[in-house]
């Protein structure tokens, strides 16, 4: 498996219905782009000073599955209509996802 | 479920050395920290330019378990030992996974 993980910070200006834009866009995604395996995302929960904004997190077969969601007219619609008129930053990383699972869900590991 | 996100970023005379041990204690974490229900971690692939350095997704059953984890010494020892000294920039975001389920894991959503 491989992740997808984002995270954005919104302008100051950005309205409670531009962010609730953003995640009703993103909603509609997985059935758009079947690639998307996991596809999980919220706004910050306010428990520590100087987080950004929202974040969001997915997972693929695979990094050419994620190049087509990258890359997918659906996906960029949704950056270029909803996101980037609100965004101030942007992090992101992808990481492969080890094979051998979760050492946190393995029992007495 | 409880998610939290944090991308990091390395400082450029961080060395392969450092960035390995940063995975090794945190991969320590999950047997010493049970609140930790999944906990996945990576560099980041190279796939696009800009990224930060290196992701983390830690899962917990509740926003006070994340607590737990954050202020755990052993987690504050890995940051103070590890991370701290390579560490360039950080971005972080806390949200709450909805119970409903992942929407790219249901069938005919």
């Amino acid at each position: 498996m491989f992740r997808h993980v984002v995270l954005l910070r919104w302008t100051e200006d950005a309205t409670e219905e531009q962010k609730a834009e953003v995640a009703r866009r993103l909603g509609e995604l997985p059935r758009l782009i079947p690639e998307l395996k996991s596809y999980r995302f919220g706004p910050d929960a306010g428990i520590n000073p100087g987080n950004f904004s929202f974040g969001l997190v997915a997972d693929f077969d695979s990094p050419e599955d994620y190049l087509v969601y990258r890359d997918h007219p659906a996906h960029r619609a949704v950056i270029d209509e909803c996101i980037a008129p609100i965004l101030a930053e942007r992090a992101a990383v992808q990481f492969a996802l080890p094979p051998d699972g979760d050492p946190a869900a393995r029992p007495n590991s």
